[in-house]
């Protein structure tokens, strides 16, 4: 007698980003989540992201907070598509909470959805939203140690942006040392110095997500 | 008919730092639960702690982290004795991993324990451990808007330790606004400004500290 064996059985959650996925791809739409510790500068990314690359890409952007509307508010003032997600105390965004907000964007209009994530290194890392792309904000004053903490977020993300390097002078930060760690870790990951403040680097990042773009899409 | 109610049902978790509150106010033992956001400063409180009262406070250190020992290893350069938890993924510390650690602390002889847990600034909030005092730290460089995302942490605690104030003079960061919104959410805490790098503002702290180990417990 045959054994039936059910392969790749998706959780709930995997099979909506799933979803989320195929109506992304239909539109072409490249989506990009963004994750760092509270305050590592997500918000401030994703606007220098947009400044850069609004002549040429057509963006929306999904905010991710327990409560608030703060950054979302920021984001509007740029008057690109933003839709707020307050998740009411869950500490990270998952598949159907991105279904939510992608019915409130204009999908036809768009090329990138940047996803703010909730403020948190360990819990988004576990739930697919759909994306194309994972990126984590590493912020300088965190210190370089963090991978050793929160080893699954640095193995899991395309690429690592370490913001605040203004601040460098000021903080025992190994650089060198830093990037030697996540490479061993990652070592396909790609590497982003920058200051969200001063906008040092945030050419050269945003340059890169204009090629994941046209890589992945088209 | 009489109708049986029942009333304060305890979660599991609850009831294991019920246990573990008993066992420590049998030993006089106050129990300092300490959280913030990755890289905000946690083990370096705690160090300088250690420093401003080890001659009058018998002292011990529980280490929270996903993985590695790195903080352990430091604490224990202090001559403490320190237990390390690794959470193997878990998000936040909970009563049962305390009461593992417990068990391998010298309760007899000991006035003070100090936990550090993961690094979150969401999760940890919503697991008693047995705690007598709940502290987090706001690092200064992660921004003055952070109470309005992150609610739930700043209402729960009982002191409020903002970090990194050498870094100050290099950021934008409103110290009266923060402070008025911290107390308009929680009227009752404590704040003080510190910075770990250069010790300044650490010594009023750990005399807070001093006096809540004596007002609780003696």
């Amino acid at each position: 007698m045959k054994v039936s064996v059910i392969k790749d059985i998706l959780s709930a959650n995997d099979e909506i980003a799933l979803q989320n996925r195929q109506l992304l791809d239909k539109h072409g739409i490249c989506v990009m989540n963004v994750m760092a510790s509270p305050g590592g500068g997500k918000t401030s990314l994703i606007l220098r992201t947009i400044d850069a690359l609004r002549d040429r890409v057509r963006i929306a952007v999904v905010e991710g907070d327990i409560a608030s509307t703060v950054d979302a508010d920021r984001v509007a003032k740029k008057s690109v598509p933003v839709v707020q997600i307050n998740t009411g105390g869950q500490c990270h965004l998952d598949a159907p909470m991105l279904r939510l907000a992608l019915a409130k964007l204009p999908l036809a209009d768009l090329d990138l959805v940047m996803i703010e994530n909730v403020g948190n290194l360990i819990c988004p890392v576990d739930f697919k939203l759909g994306e194309n792309l994972n990126v984590m904000i590493a912020s300088a004053p965190e210190g370089d140690d963090k991978p050793y903490k929160y080893p699954g977020i640095f193995i899991a993300v395309d690429a690592v942006v370490i913001n605040k390097i203004d601040l460098l002078p000021y903080l025992r930060f190994d650089m060198p040392a830093f990037r030697k760690l996540i490479l061993g870790m990652n070592p396909d990951v790609h590497i982003f110095e920058v200051s969200c403040e001063t906008g040092q680097g945030t050419e050269d990042w945003a340059e890169w997500v204009a090629q994941q773009i046209q890589t992945k899409l088209k």
